[in-house]
């Protein structure tokens, strides 16, 4: 089933690695056929090395394995709670990316400090609430995902395509699940442009808003002009 | 047309990767041939592995293209204004690297820290104003292009090859494509030295001008010695 | 002699370069046979490139040579001291990799700021006592050992399976000497996570007890539900 | 002439580029004969993947050019100033590389904060004076080596083989090129660690005299047991 999904899953997975935002297995990616409500994902524990389509596991929205003999990212349900509230979405990766990282276990929004930020995401980089001990203990995949969840409800996630988990490390997401793996490198720039800048200039403020909507715009909705039409 | 041109201008993007000075599409190099006026320039949001002289477009400089199938890139009227403002140069390079980001990004000039700075520019390199939300919003591109000439009104862009965009990142500059990339490569590193040396000393000064006089003139103008007659 | 333990010993030391950890010859791994009480090692000084099973030396656990023509390891009674005290260990490996060095010299234990840390290590890692002079001029590599052995008195090796010896370097251990420098990765790597959170966010805490509890166990023990069964 | 000192010379200015110590033709390796008092040196200028011996060029301890076609290196008198003064050297190395660069910029000796640093240098390592415009103004690439000799009136450059000349970067040296590029590679590290130790505990001393004079002399002198006899 889905043979199209699982190439891409695997193939956005295996990207990760290649832009060196992953060591070991730590990182997954998944994508999701709205028509089926199936989502493919990376399976757990698996290098990326050894990663082919066939491995990749279809579960569906409940995450109940629907295809594939191996089990599931540990992370799955906090992949699929993004795709039961954010309707729009296609993709959904997770890394441990240094620099992002280093934001999230800061547990400090990450602002928008110049045009690269700019350019990917409109506004600051949410990070998500610590979790309560009864949220770590019961469900903790599940309400990792409500957190961030919870997080957008003062911000659109079609227009800010990632989050930090608190204590953790980042998500993003977009219409493809390559798309959200560009996204993740973008973010582990964009997160080490921050703390250098942060430590250059201490007392730096956000960039203004013409400036974070014209670089937002022009890549972005119906007036972008960069790339080719 | 101006085969030669772009080629060297195709050339110097690619050397953008190899250098590790982008990621994805996110820089961009041009060339002008004074004779004609016309300038090369990299199209927009192509990525460097598919990129060969053939795409690099041909604009006018008033930035009408002149020849080539694709769009020029997004930042075409900042080259523009640099080469109608810089009589002198031939190439022009724009980058997102990391640490020259992160200075921009702080909006503080770089000082020179060292000689490897002093071997390349002749003081501090200068940082763009803030730009008002009007310059935003209206002819952004020709804007950018604008800030960057009033900054070198007090400092000499032969002298100096490069600027910092305030919010943004460099702008670097030559005799030729080529000359503009590696310029800005060694912006980068030098970003870095000052970054780090920053950090050791918070409380450091910039070079003395004789210092600066002596690595400077070593590689540059008359009397130059550095290198092989 | 052991031919497969000499192997995975080499295997183990030549890994130590691929993952970066080490340059020329600086850091060595071992393994332990248990039935015989042998234990194969580096030999001092030789460098990564030329490392093959037959150069490693077999010493028993008082330190004599068993087998191989080559001088083992100068660091050779740290291991040892580690191998008769954490008896379930069944490699352990040294390196002065960037980031846990970097700690290390700071002389400061490193606080658990996150998942990436958690998974691995069940709570800071400890940094031993600064070492008098008597322990340093006589006997000092064994001494370096029961200064390990020391801080985990009030620690337990199998859950924090690494240690930073102060102003010297990271010491890690596991039931293979592949998984010695696994460890070895990983705490690099959350070194790294460590220093720059606390660039961003200098009052930072570490994570709460029931998400330490969380993700270790998630990867460790009975209820370990990470990875395939 | 001296083809086994033209073709060392060579190889080691090759290794600067290997080991990620310098970009473009940044940094500079001589070797000499004491026999003929000729010493090998890069030539100006030139990259180093052109580098051949044929191009290395041999200058007499006064700087007089004896054989080769091209100019040798403009920092060729500081060299010679260190080969007069220091008599048991037999190669000389000067890079930027990026941290021990930042610490010489810094104009800040970097203290012994480890024993990765104690294993090779036996204390601080030195910084020179600022030069005077008068110095700067007038044979300058000699009075750097001065500032050099100077820098070492209170040291002793067989047990410490590296300075940081302020504002400028690193020169070290040894018994052959390849040695004192070996330096260069290490120095780099320890610069790298002793800043990383200093952004984690600002307060940090350094390490003891006893552990100083273990970790060095473990690896030099008559007591060495570091290696295979």
């Amino acid at each position: 089933m889905l043979e199209y999904l699982k190439a891409a899953v695997c193939d956005a997975n295996i990207e990760l690695q290649r832009r060196r935002l992953v060591i070991y297995s730590w990182g997954n990616v998944s994508g999701i056929d709205r028509k089926s409500g199936l989502v493919a994902i990376k399976p757990s524990g698996i290098s990326y090395d050894e990663l082919t389509p066939e491995k990749i596991v279809l579960v569906d929205l409940q995450g109940n394995v629907m295809e594939g003999g191996l089990s599931p990212s540990s992370d799955t349900q906090t992949h699929l709670e993004l795709y039961r509230n954010f309707s729009e979405i296609g993709g959904v990766c997770h890394t441990h990316s240094t620099n992002a990282t280093a934001w999230a276990q800061a547990c400090k929004p990450m602002p928008c400090l110049g045009t690269t930020h700019a350019d990917y995401f409109y506004g600051a980089i949410p990070v998500t609430e610590t979790m309560s001990s009864e949220s770590v203990g019961d469900d903790y995949e599940l309400n990792t995902g409500k957190s961030i969840v919870t997080a957008f409800r003062a911000a659109d996630y079609r227009l800010i395509p990632a989050v930090l988990v608190a204590n953790h490390g980042p998500f993003t997401w977009g219409d493809t699940p390559a798309r959200a793996v560009e996204i993740a490198a973008v973010l582990e720039q964009v997160s080490e442009l921050a703390l250098k800048s942060a430590i250059i200039n201490p007392k730096l403020e956000p960039v203004s808003p013409c400036l974070l909507d014209r670089h937002f715009l022009r890549k972005h909705g119906e007036c972008a002009y960069y790339g080719q039409k």
